[in-house]
Formats: C-alpha cells, structure tokens, sequence
C-alpha cells in the first residue's frame, strides 16, 4: 500500500483534521475549520457535494443532475490547509489511527465521521431490483427507468404488461417519499401526458406505500392529513398498513399477500449505517449508526466525532433526524470543538437547534412547521419552501440555474430535462 | 416478434416514411416531412437529439450534457403526424421493407437511413483502450477520464506514474481534434491550474497527433497555419506524421516505434459507417459508407433514402464533408425529394450550398472560412462561431443555458462544471 498523504510536515507542526465524508456534515465542518491551524483532508468517492434534499427533483426529471452537485474543489479552493482526496475507505484503524484508501493511507490526529447512511432495505427480497433514492447516480438510474418505462408502454401491444410498464410504486410515507410522489404526479399528468399523446394517460398508476397509519410521521397530524388529501387530489393512491415483503423485477410482493404488478418500485423506507462501521470497532446501535456522546464524539476515542446521518445521538429522549440541518450544525459544533481540544480546552455538548420542516407537495403546495409551533400549508409554504431551498444551494451559478429551470417549469408547465442519460463509463 | 408500428391505419391511406435516426438530418428530414400527407416514425436509440458540433465542450467539461441534448419528445410533440420510437435498429429488410427493432417491427413505405457513422479506428491495435468521441456518453466518459487522471495525479507519489497521469493524447488534427485540444489546454491551465494548487501545472503535456503534413487539411494552408501557431501558444505540442501503431492502457505506440506515456488517448481520426449496413444488402464503399445518387436515393431502392455522415456523395469530383449543414440539407432535400415521388413527379438532385466552415481554438480565437472566398481568424472569428454555434442550438432554453455557461467562463475564467458523473445504470 502506497503511503499518501501520511508524511507529516514537518515544518509547521499543525494538527491534521481527517473527514470522511463531504455531504453537508463533512462540509461544514471544513468550512468551521479551515480558520484554526490545523490542516484538512477532506476526502469523498465522488468530486462534488450533492444537495441530497432535492435529490428526488433529479429522479422525477425537474432538476438536472448538474443542478444539485457542486465540485468541491471549486468550494475549497479558498483555503490553503484544505486538501481534498476522491478515494474510498477501505478501512478505518482507530488504534494506529489510520485509513485505508483505495489511493493511499492516510495517518490523523482528529477524525470526523460524515459518511452519511446508506439505503435499509429491512429484510425484503429482491431488494436488487429495488429504486433506491440516495446517490445522485440513483436519482439519474430512476428518472431513466421512469421515462424509459414511459417509451415502452407507448409501443406495448399487451395491456396488462402495459399497464405495469405505467404502475410506479413509492415505498415509504415519509418527506421524500411524499415530496417524490408529488413532484412524479406533476411530471405524468403535465409533461408526459403531452409527450405521450397516444398513450392514455388514465392507465398511469401511482401508488404509494406506508407502513404506518399517516404520512410524515415526524410531523403533526393536521401537515400528514394535508399531504395525504393533496396527493389524493393529484391522483396518487396512498396505502397505509402496507409493508413491503419481496420485489421481483415485473411485481411487488406485500406482507398481507397482496401483489402489485409494476416494473418501478422506488425506495424511501428506511436508511442505515454502513455496516462495516461495527467491524471496524465503533460502537453502533441497532440500526448501525455510530451512538456519539453529547459532544459527538466517539466514545472511547476523543479524537474521532461522528456527525449527521451517520451519528446517532438522542436529545430530550428523542433521536435527533436524519435531515440536512442537524448534519450542519453538528458539522460546525465538531469543528469548535476539535479548536478546543486543540486549546487544551473542554470539547462542548451539542444542541440541536430545530428550525423547522418543510414538505413540499407538487405545484403550489407544500408543509411548514417552523419552530415546533407555526403551521403553514399550500401556496404560501410552497414560496417558503422555495425561498429556503435555493439560499441552501452551494455556488450562485447553481441556484441561479435552478432557479431558471424552475421558474421555466412554473411557467410553461413543461418539463425541459427529460433525458435518459448516458451512463456507461470508464474508471481508471 | 412482436409486431408493433406494422398495422397500417387504414382509414387514411397516408404514406408511411420511417426516419432512422434523430441526428442533423434525420430532424429536418422530419421538420420538412411534416408538412406533407404523410405518416412519418422517427426511430432513435435515445431519446434525445445530440448537437455534435459542441460534444468536445462537454469533453472537456466547459458544457453540461444537458447544454447540447434536446428530448426529441419536444420537438416533435407539434406535428400530429410524428410518432417516435426509442429503439435499436436490428435489421432492415429491404425486400420486404421491413425494419426489425429489439422492440418490434416496423414497415415503411419510404425509408430514410440517418444513422450518422461511428468511429473508425483503422486497424491500430488495442482500440479498446481509446477514448472516441461520437456519442454524448463517450463525451462524458472522456471527461470523468480527465478529471479522474487529475485526481490520481495529485497524490502519485511516483513521479514517472504522475507524468502518465498528466499526459493527454489527441489523434486527428481535423476540426474536432484542434477544437478538443484548444478547449483542453485552456482547462488545464485556466481552471485545473486553481484547482489543483500543490500540481505542478507544468507536469502537464498535452500532444495533438496528425498523420499528415498539418492541421485542417480540409481548410486553405493560411488557417491550417494560423490554428497551429494558436495550439503552440497555448502549450500543446503538434506532432505530425504521426500514425498510431497500437494502444494499451498505459501508453501509446507510434508507427514509427516510439511510444507515449499516457492513461488518456482521446480519438478524433476517423469515422465509417456502420458495418451492418453492407450485410443488409446497401452498395457501401470501401468506408463502409452508403454510396447514394445525386438525388440521394440508394441505387436500386427508389424509396430508400440516405443522409448525413452515412451517405457518400461527390460533387465536382469531391465527396462531401461529413458535417452538420451537409446532413441538414440532405434532410431537408429528401423530405422534398419523397413529397415529390409522392405526387408522381421525379426527385430533384441534390446540390450542397457551403455556407463556410467553422473551427474554434480556445478562448477567443478562431478560424473562419467563409464562401470559399473569406477568412477571418482571431477574435471576431470566435464571435462569428459563437453565434452561429447559438443559434443553431434547438430549443430557446438551451441556447439560453449554454450562453450562461459560456458568458460565466468567459468573464471569471472559470470551469464550473468539473463534475466527475455518475454512471452505472439500469435498464429495462
């Protein structure tokens, strides 16, 4: 194994910070970081930051890849103690306090955990023909089955087969399982319908699945039963109580036995942590996420913190969500308290500072619940919504572009990024 | 088989042209078609337009692929006698005018072949290893090649392995081949220099193969000249009778027996046509190319045309170039040329009206040729080739997009969209 990045230098004597990770934890802890003496190196698989809450824009082809991914060298080229390393972890040793990479080895003296989840599949079968909705590459694999879905039912001669071709199935009644199935409604019964004028666009089914008995669990009952008459309004059958047992690649196979014929099954069920996470010697929960002390720092180990997704850490006896603000903060509270420990001084515990929620369902519509009290639903939290959502976009070209992209859509009520993009490829 | 397009609609006696293809001239063969009583089914294996002639920009990560790529569902959506298919050609049966596709069959009354060419890699060895550029995802391979070399290099501690990395090969010193190599050189320099502040910016070569004397032989000597002072001010090396021998992952041999170190081996020599098209019957040359009449019909098949890059046509004892005007106007003329066998009146000759030829060489220069008769290099030439490329784009937006990304190049000197793409998919 080649050794990269482990020769120490030994003109300055600076601390060297190591994050796994650049989503919205990873980030922002650099970003905290880069004013103290420490040097960085920020290391990702992918070159660029995706911003994971409009994901799901990308799948349902109203956003382009491009608009929500941003190269993270173009974000870290202010600062000269930060390094970035496209690599992948091959293994984390906590004792010699080094990784593995598939590049090279890399020694540190703190270490941020800001991998995120990966997809839960629970223990369903199939679960590879399953639509995950994670990675930017997922978001472009499920638009290209949805529009290819699209061009074969046109020509399909056999009505059941084509009925499944246009049955699309969400499993999961969470944000981005309602925001999907929105903004999917949006694109069948606008775009598509004009595009496909000889297919009848009734034969479109568009199904979604919760386990539970509502929508956006993690929300008050009146912004789940609004989500739930709105998506009934733009012709999405929600289903509660249904849990998903097997997918086969034409059906979906539900717990009470009731089958679903359909080519698309799309997942926002569940997340969890990476599993190699327990083999490597961090303490985990049940779900695999690294349980953190207040501080967020891994116990045992006070130079290692685990932020975001990947993190797991209860407040008031309640877990803390797996959404972008909580990933933010504990990135910025990571980075203070690695300065501190640098100072000789107390790491602090962390706070989570709930600013709110927001769902957005289709056009001109969308839930907020802003500091556990104010409710706002329909055309007003859409603007919200929106208003929110581009401040967030990293870079002014991207949400100058995204911008563009959705003012065009609102509009002409027209979907412009409909491709099915190209995706084989070569790796060094 | 299934037999999906066959059932001809029998209560209109139209006639049925099939289009195979989406390029340059199976689009304005469609446009010009529309107009008249007939039938038209537009046939491509994706289901997008690619506009060709800025496919190096997306190589070269100064375009997203979105900027050049229209959904063919949008364009046609006006012309209620337009139907498209997304399918692969798997045989054309021209006795029995019968196109078979993996998705069902299809018969025609007129066909238009306008599948454009595919890349010819002579007979060099190991053209497994080339990186082409014909299609958008050979375009989008190409860069994530580039950028991931980079990526390697950064952290390759052996400084004969980080020479490999940083060493781009360009073959062909046509059009393509110069435009690739003035785009690369000033990513390298202008936008990697900033990213990659610990590279050594000077490590990188960037060579431009030419089997023959010089560059743009189809142009006069003057620009040829004026393109390849332009390439040695910007730091690539021009090396000419240079004839590939073999590729291997690593490297690149020449004819004459010296070898190249590089990862990255960009192919801009040739192209051909498809091979398949001689099996099926069409009188091809040695090219692989179908020779047509002036009339552009293939001999002996009076209601089977051929357009664009595919088809071999001389004019005044030259053979027309294989470019975007040439294949529009041959789409525009056999749309005309079937109208007219239509209404019982004889197909009219083609005659090919060059409105100039364009060639870019980075930032701000160009070389332009106009008429036969004007030149025009440098600056006002870039602006002459910038409008023109504008407004040839399809679709308002993405003239609008594409001059966002250029106007935001040109004035900060930057490459925003470095994104190393994902890429793995599914499919139906």
């Amino acid at each position: 194994m080649k050794m990269g990045f482990n020769k120490r230098n030994k003109q300055n004597e600076h601390y060297r910070v190591v994050i796994l990770g650049a989503g919205f934890g990873g980030l922002w802890a650099t970003k905290t970081l880069v004013h103290y003496p420490v040097e960085i190196c920020l290391l990702d698989q992918n070159n660029y930051h995706t911003f994971f809450p409009l994901l799901y824009q990308v799948a349902a082809a109203e956003l382009e890849p491009e608009d929500i991914a941003y190269p993270v060298r173009s974000i870290i080229r202010k600062f000269p103690n930060v390094h970035f390393l496209l690599a992948k972890v091959n293994k984390i040793d906590l004792k010699a306090q080094i990784i593995e990479t598939d590049i090279c080895m890399i020694s540190y003296d703190f270490l941020i955990l800001s991998m995120g989840s990966i997809t839960h599949f629970f223990s369903i079968k199939g679960y590879e023909y399953v639509y995950p909705l994670k990675t930017l590459e997922q978001g472009i694999n499920l638009r290209n089955q949805i529009l290819t879905c699209f061009e074969r039912a046109l020509y399909e001669p056999d009505e059941e087969l084509q009925k499944s071709l246009l049955t699309f199935v969400i499993v999961g009644g969470g944000s981005t399982g309602v925001e999907f199935a929105g903004t999917l409604a949006e694109l069948v019964y606008g775009r598509m319908k004009k595009d496909y004028r000889n297919l009848d666009i009734k034969k479109v089914k568009l199904i979604l699945l919760e386990a539970g008995e509502r929508l956006l669990p993690n929300l008050p009952d009146r912004l789940g039963n609004y989500a739930l008459s709105r998506l009934n309004k733009i012709e999405v059958e929600v289903r509660f109580n249904s849990k998903v047992s097997e997918v086969r690649p034409d059906e979906l196979k539900l717990i009470d036995g009731s089958i679903i014929q359909t080519y698309t099954v799309a997942w926002t069920a569940g997340v969890r942590g990476e599993p190699e996470l327990k083999n490597w010697g961090l303490p985990t929960n049940s779900n695999g996420r690294v349980t953190v002390l207040n501080t967020l720092q891994v116990p045992g180990y006070p130079n290692v913190y685990a932020v975001g997704d990947l993190a797991y850490l209860e407040e008031d006896g309640h877990p803390l969500p797996m959404v972008a603000p909580v990933a933010i903060q504990q990135g910025v509270a990571t980075g203070k308290n690695i300065a501190l420990q640098i100072s000789n001084e107390p790491p602090q515990p962390f706070h989570y500072k709930d600013r709110g929620t927001m769902v957005v369902i289709g056009r001109n519509a969308a839930v907020v619940y802003l500091f556990n009290r104010l409710y706002f639903t329909g055309f007003l939290a859409w603007i919200i919504w929106l208003a929110a959502h581009l401040f967030s976009l990293i870079g002014f070209r991207n949400r100058f572009l995204v911008l563009i992209n959705w003012a065009w859509d609102y509009i002409y009520y027209e979907r412009v990024v409909r491709l099915i993009l190209p995706t084989k490829s070569s790796s060094l």
